[in-house]
């Protein structure tokens, strides 16, 4: 019953999903990653997701193109600056929500899990360090779960869908980053940064930059990707 | 309080979706009418997109590139045939179900409306012709509704989110035609044939040309599509 154990696993190159497709792979799963060129300003994470799949034993990796540009509305697409320095806790969405993003990639993974027939979509969102982004929560997760199972072939065939696995949803960036290492990670390939360098260097100051640091001190370990950029990026980071 | 009326329309090029845009429309929406290149055979329906967007007053019309070649796994997108003569309303799921694609759909106008501000999104689908596609019945609407509300900014802002109108779900082909023609819907610059010739000609004999003729038939009208064919279309046409 190889077909029960295919899992689609949404991956952004970023800490989280590299994260997530360790533990779908540690689960036994056979994995299918699934990345998207959706006019971010930086492609420093699609390399990186590139690596990742590979390192992580994916069966296959497709990226797709889908222009968010067209619409607008939000830092990471549009011409808004990605701000920096701000307290990542602070209250309300930050600019840089992109809108209906986590809607738009289920989708898709919903799409090509129906094709392989895969009963999982695995994606790293994460409800503690969520950043304000509403797309981040359970309740969104658990209602997008619903809405697939009456949206699909599978749905209403086996009656019970395509089940979305977000394993990370509870844990703080700390127990994901000693999590992701147990599983042999290599966060050193891995990008967070809103607004990089074009060679990957991270800003080390916006909310995400920020959230990495703080977990790899709240671990007690340094981070792997500082160390291939030196100190300098280090310099930023609170 | 312009700002209130604005509405996403979903335009496929086809005969429903031009009634909903012209239902809307009568209904005093600014509208914003959203199409997809989706990897489908046929070209001829974005230019029906075009111009019934054109002719019904739409304020902006995007036409999205998304590539669901990259899953395959429909007669609509994948190298699989397309069944003609066949029962429309025969059992089952038809071959011709593209994985996801209304929810991928709503999706993007999901994004869209969110960067507008606009409340609404309009989709034509509709469960009595609804030809056995699960994204098509009024608890997928339903239910995406409520994944939309928990998914974006204005739904944890607003508490309501965006609603998803379905104004044909109740309808059958019939009083869909005979809403369309009292608003001026010109069917003639509508496509709904899966596998048209590359001039738009229908083949009268898909699932999609078959509800289509007995709409008309019901209503005591002639398609004016075949009209512009000559009768040649007509001669597979039940």
């Amino acid at each position: 019953m190889a077909q029960q154990s295919r899992a689609v696993v949404l991956l952004s190159g970023g800490l989280d999903s590299a994260t997530v497709l360790a533990i779908a792979r540690a689960a036994g799963r056979e994995t299918y990653a699934l990345s998207f060129r959706y006019g971010q300003r930086h492609a420093v994470e699609l390399d990186c997701a590139r690596q990742v799949a590979a390192t992580l034993g994916a069966r296959r990796h497709v990226t797709l193109d889908i222009d968010l540009r067209a619409f607008g509305g939000s830092a990471l697409t549009a011409d808004i600056e990605v701000p920096r320095g701000a307290d990542p806790a602070r209250e309300g969405i930050p600019v840089t929500y992109v809108p209906a993003r986590n809607t738009i990639f289920l989708s898709f993974a919903l799409a090509w899990a129906e094709v392989l027939e895969a009963p999982e979509i695995w994606i790293g969102v994460n409800a503690l360090d969520y950043s304000g982004y509403p797309d981040c929560r359970p309740e969104f997760i658990a209602s997008f779960e619903q809405t697939a199972r009456l949206a699909t072939r599978i749905g209403v065939e086996s009656g019970t869908g395509v089940r979305i696995e977000a394993p990370l949803i509870a844990l703080s960036k700390a127990e994901i980053i000693t999590r992701g290492l147990a599983l042999g990670v290599d966060y050193a390939i891995t990008s967070s940064c809103y607004d990089p360098s074009p060679e990957g260097r991270p800003c080390g100051g916006c909310d995400s930059c920020q959230l990495r640091a703080r977990g790899f001190a709240a671990a007690g370990l340094a981070d792997p990707l500082l160390r291939r950029f030196g100190a300098s990026a280090q310099e930023h980071a609170p």
